[in-house]
């Protein structure tokens, strides 16, 4: 975390309100986590679940009384859908989704499906002020830093303006997340040309070329999402989703068919023993998990999503993300600039 | 190619005209293919582009009795987009769509610039009768055979009746291309289930799921595309060709990192060494040039569109499989599924 929190002031730092049940790995892995955060990451944390489970894992830990557990006794299933948090008020999410609303904890975390959390966020969170929809923010593993891209998954079906305004949320993340002084944004299209796209697109680069306090530098494509040639990607959620499982399952591919080719011979066997270990940092470093999970902005409270299959590790990197971007009043600066992007476009 | 050409018809077999002005490399690689189909592949062709150009050319390979050439003294630059083929007429290309139209010759392949190319097919060839929008079909490198994905970017607006016809189209090619008896069809989308996706493809999924002769499986999301779990995709243009980027992308990022990983220790280096002619075997299989280029369906001929920076063995491929398309009737296979589906259409 950034910037320097006296001891004075440290007591009062909300903590993270962790779902405890959300995750294939839920609750062990996610109490394993939380204990990771507390004592590793010195990150406040409230796990939200089922109490007796959560009893007996942090026993485990003998962390009883170091981490305070919030009673839900209900769950989201991974396979529940968005409708699922209209069916159930009390789940772990939704509780977890109340506690930063009355302002008992600075921001969410949870590993429950997608879908579930999202909707959950929006129905308990709500939307901040001017905002017309949130966006699911995921890292990409470019260097040296990761770059963002945005609609990830929230909005299958977006107008123009909330690209715009993606661009808005991409770029606060960017600032408060990665340390970026002037994030240089760019509209995911199918040429590089201005005219080239959907009429959505179209539409966007137009809009997007007349806002100020964005460093628009116009259309990519899909073969620059790793190339670090701009730091946060705007595209609709269809479109970002779609892309983001393709990247996550031609990089699966592309190892999966080195493994193979390298197996097919004994001497290439040999090699690749030699490789190892450089292979392990390199899996690390593609590792979803190490860099803390995907956040829902533009809610009034940060929710990071961290992936379904997450271990102690992620849970306690997601934990550390969601507290550096509550630190940093990254909601705050949303409201900023939308407000600001919001006035300058009525005087228009 | 199958199937069995007797001598008796052998002279009467219609050759792919080859726009030899398009492409990185041209003309000189463009003829070196030629001389390639010809020979080795025994794939007639006819050359079309610029006569004193081509002479040389076919010189070299002292091929200048094998290969006719018909003259088109304009051409399309690489960076020249869709409209430049309505200013020129006369075009390579455009000569090339030209024969096909006029019964002289049985495709068309080109390795010019994606755009000019599919403007100038719908332009010259026009759609075919009941085909709303021509597509663009490419292989994706999955194993035993690829999997079809279309359309990769010949439209980036699309209505959900588009995305049924463009499943008519994927199987008429799975068909034709890959031999495939009851290809499997998969909806691009952001979820497995029926409601999951935008509204146009949740109204396609409906409009897929009632299609007869289509083997509609259902939907499939982004990292399943090099997992051969269909035989066909279906995705609207914008979403194809972005995907189909970020899976070249990756896949080139992935042996980057790797590379790289190699290079960084001495005895992960020696490693690499030990693999390196296995290494070469994979990069081969990967190689979009040796499944011959994408294939623009929908038109009253066919037009294969190699990449732009093919050489001669691509150029090669190419040109053997705009024959062999052509030799299978693909353009009467599509034209019977098109107007079966449009009465079954009309009937309800």
């Amino acid at each position: 975390m950034n910037g320097v929190t006296p001891d004075s002031l440290r007591s009062r730092v909300l903590p993270v309100a962790l779902d405890a049940m959300g995750g294939d790995n839920a609750p062990d892995e996610i109490v394993a986590g939380a204990v990771q955060a507390v004592r590793e990451r010195g990150v406040p944390v409230v796990l939200v679940g089922q109490p007796r489970a959560l009893h007996q894992a942090l026993l485990a830990h003998d962390a009883v009384s170091e981490i305070p557990v919030v009673r839900a006794e209900e769950a989201l299933a991974m396979d529940e859908g968005a409708l699922a948090s209209l069916r159930r008020p009390r789940s772990s999410i939704a509780i977890a989704c109340h506690l930063v609303r009355r302002g008992d904890a600075a921001a969410v975390v949870s590993a429950g499906s997608t879908a579930g959390v999202v909707a959950t966020g929006r129905l308990r969170l709500r939307g901040q002020q001017g905002v017309m929809r949130p966006a699911i923010t995921v890292p990409l593993p470019t260097r040296p830093h990761p770059t963002v891209l945005l609609d990830a998954g929230a909005n299958a079906d977006t107008k123009p303006e909330m690209l715009v305004q993606f661009a808005h949320l991409g770029v606060a993340y960017a600032e408060t997340a990665l340390g970026l002084a002037r994030p240089r944004v760019g509209l995911l299209t199918i040429g590089a040309e201005p005219e080239k796209g959907s009429k959505l697109v179209k539409r966007a680069h137009e809009l997007l070329s007349g806002t100020s306090g964005i460093d628009f530098t116009g259309n990519i494509e899909g073969d620059d999402l790793l190339t670090g040639k701009v730091d946060v990607i705007v595209t609709d959620g269809f479109t970002g989703n779609v892309t983001l499982k393709a990247l996550e399952g031609s990089v699966r591919y592309a190892f999966g068919q080195l493994r193979e080719t390298i197996n097919e011979s004994r001497l290439a066997k040999v090699g690749g023993l030699l490789q190892r270990a450089k292979l392990r940092e390199l899996a690390a470093r593609l590792d979803p998990e190490a860099h803390g999970g995907a956040v829902l902005l533009g809610l009034n409270g940060t929710v990071v999503i961290a992936h379904g299959s997450s271990r102690a590790k992620g849970i306690a990197a997601a934990c550390e993300l969601a507290a550096h971007l509550a630190a940093q009043g990254i909601v705050s600066r949303i409201g900023e600039r939308i407000a600001s992007a919001n006035k300058s476009h009525r005087r228009r």
